[in-house]
């Protein structure tokens, strides 16, 4: 069982023992806290990451040429594109907010409904999907294998050409696991820097805890590791039409569970919720502790808790923008508007 | 007068006299070359770089909150978009070819019918483009004044706030200055490292030289410093509507007039001409050899320009990519699919 996994279910056990959250306020034991800080992975194969950084930003694997995975997931702008739903190819609107790429690798599955298992998985499907990137695989690959520089440094990071999809998806998703975002305030206060936090933010700590929020959000990633009803208590109103995990498992118990979002950098990566339509962390405060939990925050407690939220933002991925590498004379035509 | 031109006119005044290329083959004379290394300037308001770096990368400037200067101007693909003409707001199709925007500040005007006189100009037009980003200059300055980290580094590069337009642009320019490539093996050979350059590419120089493409291509950016018909011994046959120059002169003399594009870097910024029409640089050099002056090239002559226009690619610009300053509550939101 995971480590943050077997601390949550310590401090709720600690909770019921105790009566109280005190335990979670001694930060000389932050073991106990269900939050815990979020670090780089040390086992990273550099040569992919490199590879799929490049990969992240072309937008050659597009139909279009235009659109990347940047496009979408902007590391300039938390990792999401900061829009109530995307757009994609011949200005599609999506059906749902673009989740934010940063701290993904700790989410136990992909999209809001968790339909792809791995990074991996995830990464194939705006390649292929006609209302994002409309590429198709095959045609990925092929402008791929005709760029030269893309043909040596894929035989260089995989040992083998020519390039196929799942090579292609492992770079990305390589890279994508270098977008953790450590050394948040929170988390050097939870490493022991008592100043990191002003009074106000170990408040709001305390009072997400209290609440009841942090039963969702917990973990490293303060989130991203269950499906919930968007809705437990009261129903959340809203137009749009996903449906959530029942999509993938066909159970109608699933109808309206999402997965439950990351909360690291939640002040980059508004508006808020599956349906993007709220924008401010004070109005999803107060709508989630009224749908999830049943409750009323006075303005007072609602500051406490965005100041917590906001004490969340860790260092954003810093690295040189990547320099792509020119299409060959037979690499096939972007084509935008048609053929 | 610039020293440039200066060695221009002298190097076009000493193959009269000579009757010959020979003095340009003489690598230690570099003074006498028509074509100068390419050099960063030394003069740059560092502040407002790195503003206008945000800005450049920046998708709030548009309407949608999806489209940035870098998403035709793309600083990964050598300051261009790669595609025929341009997407725009709603997936509009432009209407010409984007022009790079490296080395842009050693055009003598902006846009290929050089209808902004300066950078500064120039980043106004496509943020209120209706078919570009779409966006107003009042909006602009609306979406900048209510974020909160741009009003404080505004106030600090410029010593004011409110944000205003010009200032928007003025940073942007600023930081279009420092998007020179130096150190091009062109470049290096010019300056003396006669092993720079194979000698094919020396002999690719010489030949670019004899058959007069050096005429319209000369310069430290191998061009963009005039205006010439495209198509001015034999027609150039396109379905593309621009008219060129006379848009903005009247002038019957300036149909078809386009600014000389800048080659430095030209194997990326593919494809070519202001239709973009053109995919291979192969392809390029034959049509101009026969429209601009009626010759042809054996294969063999063709290769060894292609080989020398490849030299011309320099250091492409390096810098982490910038993180964004989140909205603030009061900014307004983007509006990709209409209000």
């Amino acid at each position: 069982m995971k480590k943050w996994l077997n601390s949550v279910l310590i401090f709720v056990a600690s909770m019921v023992l105790a009566g109280s959250a005190a335990s979670a306020q001694d930060a000389s034991a932050p073991a106990l806290e269900p939050i815990q800080p979020i670090e780089m992975p040390t086992d990273l194969d550099m040569p992919k990451v490199e590879l799929g950084k490049k990969l992240f930003f072309d937008p050659r694997l597009s139909l279009s040429g235009w659109i990347s995975c940047n496009s979408c997931h902007n590391l300039s702008m938390g990792g999401s594109d900061n829009l109530v739903s995307s757009i994609g190819h011949g200005w599609a609107q999506g059906p749902i907010n673009a989740p934010t790429v940063l701290n993904s690798s700790y989410n136990l599955a992909q999209f809001w409904d968790g339909r792809a298992l791995t990074l991996q998985d995830q990464a194939g499907g705006p390649i292929a999907n006609p209302g994002e990137m409309a590429s198709t695989h095959t045609l990925a690959v092929e402008v791929l294998n005709t760029i030269p520089g893309y043909v040596e440094e894929f035989s260089a990071a995989f040992g083998t050409v020519p390039i196929d999809i799942s090579m292609v998806t492992d770079a990305i998703a390589e890279f994508e696991r270098t977008l953790v975002t450590p050394d948040s305030r929170f988390d050097l206060w939870l490493k022991g820097d008592k100043n990191a936090l002003t009074e106000q933010e170990i408040a709001g700590y305390e009072l997400f805890k209290v609440t009841g929020c942090i039963g969702c959000h917990n973990g490293p990633a303060v989130g991203g590791n269950a499906y919930q009803k968007m809705g437990s208590f009261n129903r959340y109103e809203t137009a749009n039409l996903a449906t959530g995990r029942i999509a993938v498992t066909g159970a109608q118990v699933d109808r309206l569970r999402f997965k439950v979002p990351v909360l690291r950098n939640v002040e980059l990566t508004y508006p808020y919720f599956h349906d993007g339509q709220v924008r401010t962390l004070e109005a999803a405060v107060n709508t989630m502790v009224w749908v999830q939990l049943n409750r009323h925050f006075a303005e007072a407690g609602t500051a406490k808790i965005v100041a917590f939220l906001k004490s969340l933002t860790g260092s954003q991925p810093s690295f040189t923008l990547p320099q792509l590498p020119p299409s060959g004379p037979t690499t096939p035509a972007p084509q935008p508007f048609g053929p």
